[in-house]
């Protein structure tokens, strides 16, 4: 309960942030007061998920965008925590709904406990998410965070739907992780822009940015999967793979060995646990891992594009250098 | 009570109400196209736990108090469907919860695999509530909506604290369930009246007769619980106590005999079983329900009183007396 649950280091990213460096703290300390209830148990686990260690990338977006408009952080800041509260309550459903069949071997009573209070702490984030999003005021601002709420449903449920099946094939993933993760980054950052008054274009383009960033964060976190070292990431190498989700170094890997491929016969059945051990290897010591890197810095190309076609008047360099900053983070990231 | 007087039958519910009742299937049809989703199993629960056999009193009450401003369907609907939707999400995510102790002795692989659907439908249903929310474009409802999900959060979570303790008392358990069920009536009738423009007057009058209709009903539910069939309730009698939680009758019994009681002895572990059964026998014998009926009854006469409020311009007699109505049907039920 100690260790940061998606094992992020604690370095100190929001120097990167620049001109909205400053104003983190005051999301930090929204999401922290969150913590301060009476019950023992949940002020526990509420302070371990909302602890300060996370990169706060999407509360970074959502103020940057927010200086294309009127910038002002009685509306920014609840809209950046209501982003990141949304993200980590996803995180703990997830945590649920991962958990399961890696536990179906042995389901303990603490696995269920921690189940039934992991529901609840979950919704009572998605509560408190939909409450700061509502202190904004701003009827359009709620309507593209409903969207997005319905968007992460469904793509949650695919995912699990999607387990074990390896006929997906890469337009599926992309349409998966969109849902997942690239429409929360899009709606932080059209977000930060559509409360601060920016103009439309701008608006559009912060929606465009914000959605190739998340599609490039989520293929570096499942390059990741494969790369990092399982102590670093605080899970198993290929987690995902284990868990039967083909993502998209194991999907460019089928491409590449379409014949007698051991991600296809694990998933067949067939020697399950060697198969995928051989296959994990073969990921990270062939192609597939540089070619799933090429496509997120695709991704990460299109967000700066989205950038270069924000009206000069548009925010000042400071905010649109901080932007493009947060990109080459995404792509440079190692854990 | 008022409906029997003047020569309704208590039939089918939705003929109870009155002038929207020929708008609720709206609602329905609103709720069921929610289940139109690909993926089999998902289309499977959704059908079963928005099927129309519940009685859609949430919905009606929003609906009714739309008729107190410029009753119109097109944000009423969305914001009835949005509150059986809230509504529901909350059940299906308070099944994981509660099953857990229950489940505690046998934890199978398939009670882990209901856990994370269940999880997920609650969250598909919570992401689609706050959709249909957004819908109706008023911010004032949205935020009424966004805090009443976390007052609820909130009492679920207090009651799974207070489980197996036996010093509350009956202030905390009004607390409890003005959390759990209550708030929503409350938003429900407040809702209807915002969203339509009705006046200050009319919006304050309805929330405080949704919020006392909600205390009612709750009361009655729990009442309910001891005396209901097994096979009518569709549970075990006196779930709530076998499952620790502490209702009205059983506190009012424990004031009763607060002296060697069988419900403290069985929350002390001292033969539980045979001590639950004891103590349901006597609450069910004893005047412990019929003192709790009575408390149902009061918060019923407040809801009506709340309607006395009412300036003698807003709505009309019929739906007065349809509002008036729920009342008597909330307090007469026997399911």
């Amino acid at each position: 309960m100690a260790t940061q649950a998606d094992g992020r280091a604690p370095a100190s990213p929001p120097a990167l942030y620049g001109p909205v460096a400053d104003d983190l703290p005051l999301v930090e300390a929204k999401l922290a007061a969150l913590a301060d209830v009476e019950v023992p148990w949940l002020r526990e686990m509420l302070s371990a998920v909302l602890s300060g260690e996370g990169k706060r990338m999407r509360p970074a977006v959502a103020l940057l965008a927010g200086r294309l408009g009127r910038y002002d952080t009685e509306l920014l800041v609840p809209l950046a925590a209501s982003v990141e509260l949304l993200h980590t309550a996803t995180l703990v459903h997830d945590d649920v709904i991962d958990a399961a069949p890696e536990r179906r071997g042995r389901p303990t009573a603490a696995a269920l406990f921690q189940n039934t209070s992991s529901v609840m702490l979950g919704d009572y984030m998605f509560a408190h998410a939909a409450d700061f999003v509502a202190e904004t005021g701003n009827i359009r601002a709620i309507r593209a965070f409903a969207k997005t709420l319905r968007v992460m449903a469904n793509g949650e449920l695919e995912q699990d739907v999607s387990a074990f099946e390896y006929s997906e094939d890469v337009q599926r993933y992309f349409e998966r992780i969109a849902g997942k993760t690239a429409s929360l980054f899009a709606t932080a950052a059209e977000g930060g822009a559509i409360v601060t008054g920016a103009p439309e274009s701008a608006i559009e383009a912060m929606r465009r940015y914000g959605q190739q960033l998340g599609m490039a964060f989520q293929v570096v976190d499942d390059v990741l999967d494969f790369t990092g070292e399982a102590e670093e990431m605080g899970k198993p190498v290929a987690s995902d793979l284990r868990a039967g989700t083909l993502t998209l170094p194991a999907l460019l890997y089928l491409h590449r060995e379409p014949e007698n491929n051991p991600v296809r016969r694990a998933f067949e059945g067939v020697r399950p646990r060697a198969n995928l051990d051989r296959a994990i290897e073969a990921i990270r010591a062939g192609g597939a891992l540089d070619e799933a890197m090429e496509v997120a810095r695709r991704f990460g190309t299109e967000a700066l594009g989205a950038l270069d076609e924000l009206d000069e008047r548009a925010g000042d360099a400071e905010t649109r250098e901080a932007l493009a900053g947060l990109v080459a983070q995404v792509l440079d990231r190692r854990s």
